[in-house]
C-alpha cells in the first residue's frame, strides 16, 4: 500500500534519536523491554539495541503455562540476534493462584489479567534493573483500543505509537529482522490460537489504510466510501475508536 | 488553616454530581473501588453511594497477609455503615509466588507490587461486576507523586484528586464518617509501621499548606519564604513534584 510505504532508513534515525532522548530526559540510561517474540517487541529491543547499546537493554519474556514452544524460541532468536541479556519470569503461579477463586472467568478476563500481571513485573523489574520500562504498542493497537489498559498499554515510553502495524513489520523487513518473526501470524498470545485480525474481525492491510484516510487525511465517510470501505467497515471502527478512547487519555480528575 | 477549609456541603453536591456524570458518560451505573478502611477510600465509598446507590457500589477488601485485624474491622465497619456489598480477596499467594524467586525484594518492590496486584484485581471485577474503578488518590498524593504508578494511581475517575489530604479530612468530619477513621493514621499499610507522614518527612497539615500557596497561589519562592517555609524545605516539596510528574502525564508516544 502505497499510502503507508515508510523511508525506513529515516523513521529508524528518528526512533532512535526518540529511545535516546525520553531515557536521558528521565535521567536513565537502560531499558526493559518485554519480550514475546512477536514484531513489534523485537522491532523495539532492535531499535533500543541501537538507541542504548546492548548492554543496557534487557529483554524480559514473561511465558504463561500455554505459551508455545515455538513463541520462546522465536523471543530467544531475537534477543541473541540483538546480544541482549535475557530474563525468564513464568506468570503461571500468580494467575492461576488468583482464578483458582474464580474459575468461570473467560478468557478475556484472564488475558487482561495477565497483560497486567507482566505489566507489574516489568515495573518491578525495572526497579532492580534502574531502567524504564519501554512499551511496544503501536499506532493500530492504540487508535483501536486493541490491548489491555495498565497492562500492556502501559509504559514510559512508546517508540512505535506512530507506526500503524503494517508499516511496523515494512521497518522489521528493512532493518532485517528474522523472517519467522516477520512473517508470524500478529496474536496477543494471551490464550491458544488466538489471532489479532479474528479477534478484531479486520485485517490489518485493509484497517492500516483506513485508519490513514480516516485520522491522519481526516476524510469524510463520502470519500471513505469512494475508496471502496463499506458503510458498515466505516462504522465498526469508528464504534472501536469511540468506545476505547478512554484508553488513550488521563482519567478524569474532579475540579473542586 | 484558613486557607483549606472547605464548604464541605458544596464540595459533597460537586462531588456527587461528578461521580454520577463520569459514569453516565462511560455508559455505566456501578463502581467498584478498593476499601483500605483508611481515609481516602471510605469517604469515596460514601460519595459513590450518594451519588449511584447503595446498590451501585461494590467495596473491594484486598487484603494481604500482613495486614492487620484493625484495618479490615475499619474496612468492615465504613462498608455496614454504608450499606454496601463487599468482597474480600487475598492477594497473598500472588504476591508471595512472585517474591519467592526475589526474596531479596526490599519494601517499596514489594509494596508497588502489591498496589498494582489490587489494580489489576478491581479492573478484573469491575469486568464481571459491569461497574467502573473509582479511584481514591488525593490531591497532596497525586502532587507529590506519592503512589504506585499503574498501581493505586490507575483508575477510570478520581473523585478526590482536587482536594488536599486535609480537606478530604474535613469532608469526612462534616459528612459524618466514624472518628476512628478520620483519626487513623495515614498509611498506605503496604508494609507493617508504615506511615505516610513518615515516609514523605513531611505533616499534610505543613505540605498542603504549602502546596496551596506554590500550586494553586503560584507564589514565587519570596512569598513562600515570608510564610515561614524554609529553603530546604521548598527545594525538598519542588523536587518530589518534579521528579513525579512522569505519574500525572501519558507516557511520550513517538511522532513519525
Amino acid at each position: 500500500m502505497r499510502e503507508l510505504r515508510i523511508n525506513s532508513a529515516k523513521v529508524k534515525q528518528k526512533l532512535v534519536r526518540f529511545i535516546r532522548g525520553q531515557t536521558e530526559q528521565a535521567g536513565f540510561s537502560r531499558v526493559v523491554i518485554g519480550l514475546s517474540g512477536g514484531l513489534d517487541s523485537s522491532v523495539v529491543l532492535y531499535l533500543c539495541c541501537q538507541a542504548l547499546g546492548t548492554e543496557n537493554v534487557f529483554a524480559l519474556i514473561l511465558p504463561y503455562k500455554t505459551t508455545s514452544v515455538q513463541t520462546l524460541n522465536q523471543a530467544g532468536l531475537i534477543a541473541r540476534r540483538c546480544r541482549t541479556k535475557t530474563r525468564s519470569i513464568y506468570i503461571t503461579a500468580q494467575i492461576d493462584a488468583y482464578f483458582k477463586n474464580f474459575p468461570h472467568a473467560d478468557k478475556i478476563r484472564r488475558g487482561n489479567k495477565m497483560a497486567r500481571e507482566r505489566m507489574s513485573i516489568l515495573y518491578d523489574q525495572s526497579k532492580e534493573l534502574d531502567a524504564l520500562v519501554a512499551g511496544t504498542s503501536n499506532r493500530t493497537e492504540l487508535l483501536l483500543g486493541y490491548g489491555t489498559i495498565y497492562g500492556d498499554l502501559a509504559c514510559a515510553f512508546n517508540p512505535l505509537g506512530g507506526l500503524y502495524k503494517t508499516q511496523v513489520r515494512q521497518l522489521a523487513g528493512d532493518i532485517g529482522l528474522p523472517k519467522e518473526i516477520i512473517q508470524k501470524t500478529p496474536s496477543a498470545e494471551l490464550w491458544p490460537g488466538q489471532s489479532d485480525e479474528r479477534e478484531l474481525g479486520l485485517t490489518y492491510a485493509r484497517v492500516d489504510r483506513f485508519l490513514y484516510y480516516l485520522v491522519d487525511e481526516k476524510y469524510p465517510d463520502l470519500r471513505l466510501l469512494k475508496l471502496g470501505f463499506k458503510n458498515s467497515f466505516i462504522e465498526k471502527v469508528k464504534g472501536r475508536i469511540a468506545n476505547n478512547a478512554f484508553k488513550r487519555r488521563l482519567s478524569a480528575v474532579a475540579k473542586i
